[in-house]
């Protein structure tokens, strides 16, 4: 083995810091940082191209720890490598409040590029890291100048590789051909539940192959070869690479080296004594980081800084010579919109047939696409059926890099992941499309984007019983409400065409989390507007659409999507009937709550009790809006096939249920 | 091609049954029955083990179309073959009330082994399958008698194995070495975006064997050749087979072999009729089964039915021969459960620590074990920390196929799905183990075993902040209220030792539908009991803990698991202020919505509308529990790194927190 002291001393500083953080939180996983540290530290100090001082900077490298539960070894190579997180936070390791949560957090944590934890993620989410750096290369580099020229990086595990949006992602980055996706994956052999054998057994050099990838197989404690190894991997540019690192689990450890003990718990303080020993390390020396160690990692720190301000030089060149496409790169990244946004959304008249609202959905991304020049969509193989296709955008592939309409195949999983990643990365804006129920297959990447607070967005087609003959694997009953109980996405079902407008608008201003369009297969109505329940109000979550009287109403019936015509001709007949009755649009809880509580009362009085909600899909959760005197029309059960009509009569979501319950209150 | 002619009008009669369906329906997918006729009529004729007149006998062979969307293969195959499943039911298809719903649901049409439709799904029920099978095999088969002895076969599409979950079952599937599982692969290279091309361009073969699987690769319209491959899949009893079948799909539409327009539309009247002339049909012929057609399929159902007399006789002797095993085979069989049941559940002692309810899960477990030797379960690498290991029970293996604890690896997704395809084989009581957070990813497997109506068992530890230092990527928050607006599936949080025992009392016993036992990573007090509040009201989904006096309360505390004790506490200091409040144990919403109004009123009397909800998790539909005067003490966002303690502090469910939420109303 060739290490030379100095570089054995940093390795080992990562480990004890690892081993000492965890020990005094005791709580953690010391077994993988102290595994994996020697190639971490090779990847850190002589390839990852990063700014300390300047974590955002656009054009740096992007790593991942996909297996986030090694947070420590993530923190500990910020730390010394001068990132704004000092030993104090070290030392407060997964405790509240600190920067050094449990797991990586991007939100809380300077440096750290993604939250991780939960397996499969972060190789999923890389994948679209680097899809993003491929396009916008593409998109903005010339001839003579560079704008963006990076690696995207992960440290990948057992557990990453056993879950199934590893393969969905690997498939899609190998038939992407994305050369500049490099995987160190920590082969250790095992598992908390013990050994790989156990349960993981596959040839994942073959089966990387099989998906196209480049593969090495090295000794991960070999600083030579796995330098070796990232440099070819970098020479390798049709093809993401994956270096299989041979690695020993609690590196160090005379009792938990190779041993599932060491994985999930701390070594314990006479283990942690005797791998200091070990290590040739002081034993009372915690937290202790020498000096020549701060140098070595600094010293490649300060040559990250010097390739920005050499960057934002060329950058300075690049604007002088290519003025249009540097406003045009700078407004991506900044995520700035056009100034007249609102002012290009289409305008949709009046029409009592309508059409579906992934259709108006669809015409919107046509009216918007010649604005948005880096909007990058696609599909899990629904391309058609979820109107997605930005036409005229070429399709993403290794010969277009610039094409805009990605083929992900029936891949919903790493397709969310891809968008988070697209949003992490910054410059494009992503979007996906899949039906409302397969949300299902992607929810992981969701509740990450959430947690992460990225900007992605879901265009969700199908959304009820409203689709008919497909049945009830495909009719989502509980989507709505298991969705809008998930903290920080907006959930948005509108209810015409021009809801549908605004919905995007507000789904693509959005910048600190994803927002789900949960759009229609069948036609609906394009509703009536006067200024007094103009779409614009799509955004305030709820509005009163219409009230037959001037005075107080003495019901409401509140209604989302497709059931917004559905409450509007039970209000007619009830006007009929003599019942005053307001009707208002909710196609969003999560904008609704944001609103002020004057707001929210003007929309729904505390002096109207009677109320009647009504939307094709559960009715849990409705309850906070009707109260205990109201009533919600929907279904607690699972669909069925057939015509959409005779479901919609079916299940007694109709005109007549809504009239029924209004007189009934 | 070596196709006599009756076989091709066999062939032809399960084509034109299905274009002439779709066609009528003006819905579904054509082309997948088209192209895959030939490979599922010789699978279908001359290796099949099934009875049309019994498709409950045990011993069947398992026929898996993981592409449900083909459902008209199926229905025309059960149609032939004599199931009962009448032509009229096939001019239906797609209606509502029809036994031909558009994805094929196993509730719904006798003979269908399992819903599908949500893809890769299949693929993984029938991994569980084939474990199911050989783990019986291996129980009770003796040197003489062969009782279960089946193949399990499967239909899967290229959407199928672009889905992780395809990954994850596959991989697990090679290492178990499950040589009777048989998967036909329709390769017609076509998805519903177009070629595969556009997003699938991995080497499957390549990919299956680097999971150990045994590969072939045939012409999917050569009846020798599908005969051959099949002959010899059956032989290699060491591995899986995947048999790649090369076909077009729609084949025989002179304009739409071959083409995506084929696959989820009908042909169009006009390409039915050039499409029926090109496989030599009479066009005005609609659902036309030619006698000898019938004659064909039923004489192989014949024999089908004679083996299962064969069978019966044998289990005759069996029953004779080994009396003890017989009667073992037969509970089994019909999940029958031992006649003392309830006395075998453990009584837990009053006792102020108490224990985590993952710990007293398992110690029910290490109760029943003895006594349910036909419980199979396993955790997705986590069986430690779930508690959900059998001791003594082995390990199932390629070695050991009796043993009881499954090591699922990290592959959430398909343990879910593997244990849907046990619970649909019978014979064998799954359950399966991860982190409560963790069932987003396999929540595809957890609806669809809600709508098939199997009785797995998901034991769900870590289930809220109180697992502390893992922070919010492992901290459940909206899970409980996302798994209780799904239908048909039992959630079950119990609040201490003796609500988890009833809690799995009813998990075991029931047997349409899965159960979610959703159990603290921390500790929690056993309380103390009388008759009165009995744990086994558990099963009763909520019920009276303790009233402070006989008169009727002036509020009511309603808490779920690691709250209960909580909610105890409070009661007891808002006694001492002179309020008199009843403590309501709600271990189960779903449990209690069975109850009839009766004992729901007496549990929440409508009079007390002064109620306070306690849960760590999304106050999202409490509203239902507590009204609109109520209030719920619970979070709506994402949770922290930190000790437990001080999350329940930051996030203000606290004793505090209720007693003030009273003293406010």
């Amino acid at each position: 083995m060739s290490v030379s002291s100095l570089d054995q001393l940093c390795v080992n500083t990562i480990r004890t810091l690892s081993i000492d953080a965890v020990q005094k939180a005791n709580s953690g996983h010391p077994g993988m940082p102290m595994g994996i540290a020697d190639v971490a530290y090779v990847l850190w100090t002589r390839f990852l191209k990063h700014n300390p001082e300047n974590p955002d900077w656009v054009n740096r490298d992007r790593f991942v720890l996909s297996a986030g539960h090694g947070s420590m070894l993530l923190y500990s190579l910020l730390h010394v490598s001068g990132y704004d997180l000092s030993i104090d936070e070290i030392k407060k390791f997964r405790q509240l409040g600190s920067k050094t949560p449990g797991h990586p957090e991007n939100t809380v944590t300077p440096g750290v590029e993604m939250t991780t934890g939960p397996l499969g993620q972060g190789f999923a989410t890389g994948v679209g890291m680097a899809m993003a750096e491929t396009f916008l290369a593409s998109s903005f580099n010339t001839p003579d100048y560079s704008v963006i020229d990076h690696f995207t990086y992960a440290i990948v595990s057992d557990g990453d590789l056993m879950e199934g949006i590893s393969h969905e992602a690997a498939s899609l980055a190998g038939h992407l051909k994305l050369g500049k996706l490099i995987y160190l994956y920590d082969s250790n052999r095992i598992s908390i539940d013990g050994s790989t054998d156990l349960a993981f057994t596959e040839d994942v050099a073959k089966r990387f192959e099989a998906y196209g990838w480049h593969i090495q197989t090295i000794d991960g404690h070999n600083h030579d070869s796995i330098e070796a190894a990232i440099t070819e991997a970098k020479d390798v540019h049709t093809q993401p690479s994956l270096i299989i690192c041979k690695t020993h689990i609690g590196f160090g450890s005379p009792n938990k080296q190779d041993s599932a003990s060491s994985h999930g718990s701390p070594l314990g303080e006479e283990e942690v004594i005797l791998t200091k020993k070990q290590l040739r390390w002081e034993a009372d020396e915690l937290f202790h980081v020498p000096d020549e160690v701060v140098q070595q990692f600094r010293s490649w720190s300060d040559a990250g800084s010097e390739m920005e301000e050499k960057w934002k030089e060329t950058m300075k060149d690049f604007e002088a010579d290519h003025p249009e496409l540097a406003v045009s790169f700078k407004n991506a990244i900044h995520h700035q919109l056009p100034v007249n946004f609102e002012e290009l959304l289409p305008v949709f008249e009046t029409d009592e047939t309508g059409l579906a609202s992934r259709k108006s959905s669809g015409l919107v991304l046509t009216e918007l696409k010649e604005h948005l020049p880096n909007l990058i969509g696609g599909s899990a193989d629904l391309t058609g059926s979820n109107n997605t296709e930005l036409k005229d955008k070429g399709i993403f592939t290794p010969n277009n890099r610039t094409g805009q309409n990605v083929h992900y195949g029936v891949r919903e999983h790493a397709m969310a992941a891809a968008a988070n990643g697209m949003a992490l990365h910054g410059g494009v804006i992503p979007y996906t499309g899949t039906f409302f129920i397969f949300t299902d297959y992607m929810r992981p990447a969701i509740r990450l984007g959430a947690l992460m607070e990225t900007p992605s967005i879901f265009v969700l087609t199908h959304d009820s019983i409203g689709l008919g003959e497909d049945g009830p694997t495909h009719q989502p009953v509980e989507h709505l409400a298991s969705l809008r109980a998930m903290p920080n996405v907006t959930v948005i079902r509108p209810g015409d065409a021009n809801e549908v407008a605004y919905a995007w608008k507000n789904a693509l201003e959005r910048t600190d989390g994803p927002t789900l369009l949960v759009l229609t297969r069948q036609n609906i109505p394009t509703l009536p507007r006067t200024t007094a329940n103009a779409a614009s109000l799509t955004e305030r979550g709820a509005y009163v659409y219409r009230d037959t009287k001037q005075t107080e109403p003495e019901a409401i019936l509140i209604a989302s999507g497709s059931e917004l015509h559905l409450a509007i001709e039970a209000q007619n007949e009830l006007l009929e009937q003599g019942v005053n009755t307001r009707v208002v649009s909710m196609p969003s809880w999560e904008l609704f709550q944001q609103q002020d509580k004057a707001y929210q009362e003007s929309v729904l009085p505390s002096s109207v009790i009677k109320r009647v909600a009504v939307e094709a899909g559960s009715t849990f959760g409705w309850e906070r809006w009707v109260g205990s005197e109201g009533k919600v029309i929907g279904m607690d059960t699972f669909g069925e096939s057939g015509p959409y009509k005779q479901l919609y009569e079916h299940f007694g979501i109709t005109r007549q249920a809504v009239i029924e319950a209004v007189l009934n209150l």
